[in-house]
């Protein structure tokens, strides 16, 4: 452990008129000694800090957790003992952005009792050198066995009025755009980041979500998030936007309660990552490494997923999930198509299907979506419908079984979709049977969609209840070798470490909104700063026809994009589970374009964040697993971007080819997204690439060695 | 159609200050022409009233629903026509009081208009020799297809201050002793009609339940209940102790809204039944009518059942569920009992399983429940836990598998027990499990169980969410040929008859009490006008040992009823599933009285009730199924009862042999319970028998044709 420089904490701490003094608080440093966590009780109330390279971070900040049914744990705590150790492995995950992860902390753990309700409690402490995690444990041995959590007030307090890449919190939703806005901002924007949604619940004018990024005016990037999400509920932050103190604020149960716990137990790692160069923040795997080791002895199933699908023509298209016109409100126990008239707009249907089978099998992609396969889609949503589907029953154009041998004999598999509707109890209800029915035909990933308010009636999506429900989900499909991508589902949190099947998660604002109301040129260089931070998303690039209104005259839609950035997206958004979504008759117009997307890679040996900035770019590389095949991608807001790229990231000894998709030089996300020019070009690690995005543009590369 | 005498009725409206005339009202009369109905709608208000020979039973009364999300369903309304119909048939139930049940009645149809909301709404009534159903129907083809209601509105208007039988209006539990007053002192002592409960929820001061049985000052019994609760709230009585008018109540669910329809659908039936006669209050089918047929093709797997069982020594005896004191907060995940020390206390063992079922063998019992044969049960009730048990895993003691080995090398089977604590999400999870492992080991029913709070927290026993979940346990059972004895569940509705593998329920104050605190000695002279109009109960009789300190030195329990009443209940309180609750033991010391237990049928060709009055005594006389057998039960309360009973219901061209189970002259429920004698005699169909019953007591006499 290297030496602990303590002068810039000492100093805060005494500014904030908190007794932390050399001699009785407790200490660690990271492994590199940049960060120092420093940790007491002082009058009571445990406390924490933390700086980096001397700077603060987080300012002298409390820790505690308020209870419905007994005494709180706020105060009246005094240290019983510390203990510091550390810990380094190397560990390999079953798909990621790296062969090797390496897990290397020093640890505190504070033995806490509170003697008035003779009561125990720890907190223990992780610092990483990308960051600190901190969590509560709740040992056995007090006189706690089951409590009820009213919120827990985990404060993080932030030495300065931040800019921060913010959505709003909310209990159901987290399809919002980011604003960018320093912390005393918040409150005058909040009304202005919130859209509609099927589901919504606001808790406060300066509540916000995590993972969220920030940046202080000296340069440093710091983001609080949290790390294996289990049996809890989904933290936000509360900002006192006069002292710029961020809180903890819970997802509460139907009765406002916000936990029900049992010891032995924890809450999930609370999680502040930051650094002084933005990449760190996009390479860091903080939040994978505080998540447990996988639980799964054979994984040998798990296969990321590159594939197309029946969707973009529902929400873009102007296409239906649903068969007919004739059923406004159905019963499943005694529904019948039989007579009625189908309203021509199903593309889930026996000969859509099989042109996408095709088009997937012409071009290596591994599977083919198909939403709206199964009855019910008539009045799916908004209704607080119980039995809303069956997840069993085609529809009478989608023939599931001569579908599925079609695609098996083109070596395509089709893509489940579950769209649950938030009627929890009913999915379970039908899940042993759905998974089943997928073994039957030869399915091994699925879909799932939890779209408007749940039922339990009172529950969020965010809440306990919900998040004990995805994990079921999840390790209920492991024992049929499913792979899960869940649809507006809690927002991840490392936890696909442990169930790597767990292979993608929406829990963002999407492609979809694209087609909706459109998402900010900025969106994608902000996503991997927040959303991406807990793990994969099933963001939907790909989308070629940026002018929605060309196939769909009842839409308004634009995708904010040019051509050549959706390619980049590949590369930028990490996910194992990657969609082309746009319609095969796009792609066939672009078909030099489009061979990017063939080739890019969707499981990787290595990556890495050449450049980044929150909000205006990102420019990521990553070499194929088990090959030499490097992948470049770069992301640009409005702003445009240019890069001059050191390809020093290749292998000394070798040569290659790199196709270079750019923007053309007039290029616009708005104006004119879908000029670009490919060009190919001989490289090795010392070539220098002089690149340019365009407003809302980007650029992707493939290398691939030759000779 | 009889004729129609509206005069008693016309007077009632006109001294109501409603408009009722001949010339408007529908009406129509029972197949008797006893019950007249009328109604109409007045100023908008959909109104009804009941006359019985011309006396009023229901004043003008209103119908209504109110709604949560949209306009209410309580006035605004135009008749737009009506239509009358008369319907006879008879069927046989797979199990019941009679071999045949005729079902019979009249029935008017109004259908209604709400022309502001462009919305229709339907009700029908059906009217009996023996009472009323209503009910309301919500057509598909209005403007309304999803709705909230808030409550429902259905007055019960009294005509005067009748007496009631009651127990405490409460969303989650049954298990009261009843009050009998006048409705005008429901308010006065509703406190002390209350009494603790593991889960109870009351919300009014003059809140009671149904099944409510009344009697008016001039001779009229009036029981008001429902039937065919189906996917629907539970209801209450909430009355107007001013005007004597009920007002239907529904159990309200975690957001405090009372039930989320779709159309086409209808609420449960809400009946009223009325005779001159308590004994029609008791051989009354209108509940079981009033349901839908049988929805089974194959029955032949559901089987009446008597049992003995592992129970009585956890209840009175100062045994325990559980294994081990050593685990007070256990966790299933990571449960190990090996290294924990047993108390010694849990009768779910081999041994003693084994005893039992060496009894039921013996004793020709068909079934031995066993109670505690499950891990979990050391912190099983309270804590408001998911994960609490998995009904899977046995005890160390219980040798699952060759326990049921030996039982079936007997001739017997175990019955299984799933308790849930309420925690019904963590049971539907299990239940296909479950059933599974019944299926396995030759398990054909299980007793399950709802002690404590619900989960979904905020939910409530008799609400929408879990009147679904029970329904779906009995037709998940029917899928695995299993029947399914639910305790703490909803009161029965009749639903038996549609599902008849549910055997029968609790849902009432039943036998334990009596080690608890004692139930009324009168108890089992009111449950059969009350909770048994909905279906069976498994009040576990059979209790030999009163005094429950000479086996339990630290109870202070003591049984409310003589011996010999405690045979008698075989047959006053009808239900196809009976138990002989008490020790093997305790039995054996009163061999010749055990003999009735043993003699005794569960299913039966023919049921009379030869002398009835609610609080005072009951005495009914049933023919065992597909014999010539006769069995008489009296019950009586602290005031004795004496008869002299004509036995003219046995067949004139036969003659019998009567054992007669009789309260010794001396006996006294609290003093000498176990006081009787038993008497053989010939009898014939002409015999008259004087017979009494002392305080608390009762008689029993099983009858056998001779010759």
């Amino acid at each position: 452990m290297k030496y602990i420089s303590l002068s810039a904490m000492a100093l805060v701490m005494a500014g904030m008129g908190f007794n932390f003094t050399e001699a009785r608080a407790e200490h660690i440093c990271s492994p590199s000694g940049d960060i120092v966590l420093n940790a007491d009780v002082i009058d009571g109330v445990p406390m924490y800090s933390v700086t980096y390279k001397d700077k603060v971070v987080i300012k002298p900040s409390k820790l505690g957790i308020e209870l419905s049914d007994c005494p709180d744990m706020m105060d009246g705590f005094k240290l019983v003992s510390s203990k510091i150790s550390s810990f380094d492995e190397t560990w390999e995950p079953v798909w990621g952005e790296n062969r090797e992860i390496r897990n290397h902390y020093n640890e505190l753990l504070l033995k806490l009792d509170q003697p008035t309700n003779y009561r125990k409690m720890d907190i223990r402490f992780r610092v990483y050198d990308d960051g600190v995690g901190l969590r509560y444990e709740f040992p056995q041995d007090g006189a706690l066995s089951y409590f009820v959590i009213k919120d827990e007030h985990t404060q993080f307090a932030m030495d300065g009025d931040h800019i921060a890449w913010w959505i709003a919190g909310d209990y159901d939703t987290q399809e919002y755009d980011y604003t960018e806005s320093h912390l005393s901002e918040i409150r005058d924007k909040m009304a202005a980041s919130i859209c509609s949604n099927a589901s919504q619940t606001q808790f406060s004018p300066t509540g916000v979500q995590t993972s969220l990024q920030m940046k202080t005016d000296d340069g440093l990037y710091i983001n609080i998030h949290e790390a294996a999400l289990v049996d809890y509920s989904c933290m936000h932050l509360n900002l006192d936007d006069k002292n710029f103190i961020f809180e903890s604020w819970l997802t509460p149960d139907a009765q406002g309660n916000k936990g029900h716990l049992q010891t032995p137990c924890h809450s999930p790692w609370r999680t502040i990552m930051v650094s002084d160069d933005a990449r760190d923040m996009l390479s860091s795997n903080l939040i994978l490494n505080l998540n447990d080791p996988c639980k799964y002895e054979d994984t040998s199933w798990i296969k990321p997923v590159k594939y197309v699908g029946v969707w973009w023509e529902m929400i873009a298209g102007g296409k239906h999930w649903s068969y007919t016109y004739d059923l406004p409100s159905i019963k499943l126990d005694s529904l019948d198509y039989t007579n009625t008239k189908p309203h021509g707009k199903h593309p889930a249907n026996n000969e859509n299907v099989k042109k996408y089978i095709d088009f997937a099998a012409e071009h290596g992609f591994d599977q083919v979506l198909v939403e709206g396969w199964n009855i019910g889609w008539e009045d799916w949503f908004g209704h607080s419908k119980d039995y809303v589907f069956d997840f069993q029953t085609p529809y009478p154009d989608f023939d599931i079984d001569k579908l599925n041998e079609y695609a098996h004999s083109k070596g395509v598999r089709l893509m489940m979709h579950h769209e649950t509707s938030g009627s929890i109890r009913n999915y379970e209800r039908h899940m042993e049977k759905a998974y089943g029915l997928m073994n039957k035909y030869g399915y091994n990933s699925v879909k799932s969609g939890y779209v408007g308010n749940m039922i339990p009636r009172g529950e969020h999506h965010y809440g306990q209840w919900l998040n004990n429900h995805y994990l079921y989900a999840v390790t209920e499909a492991a024992k049929h070798h499913i792979m899960v991508n869940a649809h507006e589902a809690v927002r991840p949190t490392g936890l696909c470490r442990t169930y790597p099947n767990l292979i993608c998660s929406e829990s963002a604002r999407g492609t979809e909104y694209e087609s909706f109301a459109g998402n900010k040129p900025s969106h994608t260089t902000v996503l991997p700063f927040t959303r991406l931070q807990g793990g994969p998303m099933d963001y939907t690039p790909g989308i070629f026809e940026m002018d929605i209104t060309k196939f769909n005259p009842d839409s308004k839609g634009h995708v904010n994009s040019t051509l050549v950035r959706q390619l980049a997206l590949y590369v930028t958004m990490y996910s194992p589970l990657q969609m082309a979504a746009d319609y095969p008759e796009h792609y066939e117009r672009f078909m030099d374009a489009f061979q990017f997307i063939k080739d890019v890679a969707v499981d990787w040996d290595q990556s890495k964040y050449i450049e980044a900035e929150p909000g205006r770019y990102i420019v990521a590389a990553r070499k194929a697993k088990g090959t030499d095949d490097w992948f470049v991608g770069c992301t640009a807001s409005e702003d445009g971007h240019a890069s001059e790229l050191a390809l020093d990231f290749l292998d000394k000894d070798k040569k290659y080819e790199a196709i270079i998709y750019a923007d053309a030089e007039d290029a616009h996300y708005k104006t004119n997204p879908q000029a670009y020019k490919i060009t190919k070009k001989r490289v090795t690690s010392k070539t220098k690439l002089k690149l340019k995005a365009a407003p809302g543009g980007g650029y992707a590369i493939s290398i691939k060695p030759v000779g």
